[in-house]
């Protein structure tokens, strides 16, 4: 089976999402949204340095309920920005999927999310990395299992990025830390992303790592919440749910062994 | 409520474990068996600096049935030798349930510990710290959900360790790894232990780390166990029983959430 | 001052060392040799992103003693490969010096350098970014200064990477170990490429770990080693002959201080 | 030759500086000077699980211009407290040299060891293990040949830890680092002391990483430094003055090779 996808965004990370999108047998990337059109540059692939024309660019402001009618897609990735939530309403009535891995919503706009959820199944995730999700889920379950431990958050990226993690705020909710307590913030040179959450106990330490090489990995990983959502019913998941089903799954087959 | 304990074993580890159980205000240490007892040494608790002289020292070759039934504990913590399962009938007749941290078993042993555990319920771990058992369920789980991932093991020791790490062999037991390329040995100076399973996919690793402190983290594992274990039916546990029951229920405690 | 280059190579990593080079104020890249030319690509800049029209390609085949007499360049850098090193004479007669990034030379190759050393100034080595040439020194000094001390070498490379890393190779050697014995090779996922030396006491252990983030590093060393060698006499000299030197420099000024 | 020492300070520290000093071959340990002296503990030698009675203990009160008359020593190894200082004078003027360990003096004391050192050799150090002080000397250089690196300092230290790290903070300074800028303290668990201090440059970083594995590694320092010591002229030594020493002499063999 083959699921066909409509991208919107096509940013730094957007492209190389894309990128991944093409490479995947399974995935047929139908279209792609993006603010403004080149007139040079009318389809993704070449962009993508293929000799192939395919994946158109689609102007944001062309997308409404006549171009999906005539463009039919399962599912809409979106890496471009929050404000393209006011069209989840109508993705949904035409009974498509979305996986949105914008990073910020604003309240206004995480409502059209879970308004939009009523008519479709969405999942929404601020670092869709594989990595960093497995972190989140195996860092809370460590830390119900061993309350006591003293947890350190250490998180390392470029220079030039000011704020602290928005990743890191999310393992320290999770862990019911305060975060201006326990995220530890370095910036140097040009690492693209390392989180490590330490647990210390008295003779003993674990630490989880993730480190991150290019921003491709959330390519990856939005494929495969793609690929697990269009099984899905109605309803607003995050990442993390279908980390949770698939450890439940995959325990129950380990303890009956 | 209160576990009443008979430590098998005061060796350099067994000493460390002794201390353990005698800080745990739910623990009661009985007694200890021990090879062979200086005579101007009767209490364990004055090899641990305790001026108040409790628990006991018993030669191996005095605990028998008589001795149990006039020294009954609920549990026994087995930090000694593989040959001391020939006693485990024995306890599991009186109703006395087992802990064992024996590193290495031979197969008649093994055997021992299979045919007491009809009659009692015996929890068996070469590795009893925390860390390493949640490593291993981790990393299982982990391997079970990115199977396209290469996994590297690293085990770091002290120089004079000559053999590769039964714990990182088990991991990658586990994993169903091939032990000899997968292992990478580092022997340095005087580090305790420490183990490292690497995930990496194309753009991003994932990294598990446990690091030893000191030997005591094996009383704090054996300590977990013990009061796991005294609410188990007859049967033949592994440390990682305990873990993958803990697991789902946490999970599903989020799942609800 | 500006330094005039000619660059040789423009594969992965000489097209981004030539993109480093295009971004120095101080240095002006005047042409760029290449095995093949395409007709409608006639300048490295195009390729580099940029409008302008500069820095022309040259086929390999045309690189002689006219070519050097009407596109004269201080000093050459080479990322081509080891045959390049026949052209090595003809530029030290006209007075250009070389800095040869090439990772590996046959011994007739190296005979080539050697040669060209007596009239010009040569700079050698196959791993030029400043990060490893550092991890070079300081851990040969840190060796001398604890020769009882336990070392060994992790390197971690992407899955691909087939055989030992060459850097880790030349490490071990610079440190009198036997490599089998003491070179650990991680493959996973897409690592660029980790050198770990870890130095090991009884009581403490000491890492000196050089991460690559990007191919780019090595045009980083590479420009630091033409400014350091456009001010040497005629020689061959290895990237670790700048690092003493500069490691002798600054220790006078702190011991002084 | 053998170097007759005497400690000053019995501690959790001091005891096992003295375990190292009575393993080292080259070394003679006279006498411990202790605040408090037990009747029933004569010598430092049954402290430590000797079966012979040697290195007596000795009231830190007797410690006087007639006891160093009767039980001369070539040197002093101070790992008391910063009020000892106050016989420096006395040492130095019988012609002993001193090898201070205390992590904190006052302005007073300070004075002491000053004036002290115009008739002696006195080597002071905070944090006297080989490893830290070669990660000052190290990081100190490798910043004066990449001034352009952003540099962060990770300190790691046990729970009850509760001030920066001393040793840290002297990186920082010899780094000339804004102190509270760049210093990252993680407090967890039962951390023995792991100080890394990292460079990052846009396409690498570098990291030197010191783990002290036990306090022993303070003995192995002080052993060092006092073998290095009793060479000296008098005058006032820091730990880094013996590393620059040392880092110039093999430089210089290393150049010349």
């Amino acid at each position: 089976m083959s699921i066909s996808i409509g991208l919107l965004g096509f940013g730094k990370t957007g492209s190389l999402v894309a990128q991944e999108l093409v490479k995947d047998s399974e995935i047929q990337l139908k279209w792609v949204g993006r603010r403004v059109i080149q007139p040079n540059l009318k389809f993704a692939s070449h962009a993508l340095g293929h000799y192939e024309g395919f994946a158109p660019f689609v102007a944001a402001s062309e997308i409404d309920e006549n171009f999906i009618k005539s463009n039919p897609v399962d599912l809409i990735i979106d890496f471009s920005v929050g404000a393209s939530s006011k069209l989840y309403q109508m993705f949904a009535n035409q009974g498509v999927k979305i996986v949105s891995a914008i990073s910020k919503y604003s309240d206004a706009e995480l409502l059209n999310l879970s308004k939009a959820s009523a008519s479709s199944a969405i999942l929404s995730s601020p670092n869709i990395t594989l990595g960093i999700n497995w972190l989140l889920v195996a860092s809370k379950l460590l830390k119900q299992m061993i309350p006591h431990a003293d947890v350190e958050i250490v998180e390392e990226h470029f220079r030039d990025k000011k704020e602290i993690s928005g990743t890191a705020i999310k393992i320290a909710e999770h862990l019911n830390l305060e975060n201006n307590k326990h995220i530890n913030s370095i910036r140097v040179g040009g690492i693209v992303g390392k989180h490590e959450v330490i647990f210390g106990l008295p003779f003993q330490t674990i630490r989880l790592t993730h480190e991150s090489i290019s921003l491709s990995a959330f390519g990856t990983g939005a494929i495969v919440a793609a690929k697990w959502l269009v099984h899905k019913d109605n309803g607003l998941y995050r990442m993390e749910s279908m980390f949770y089903e698939k450890f439940i799954q995959h325990i129950n087959t380990l303890v009956t062994q």
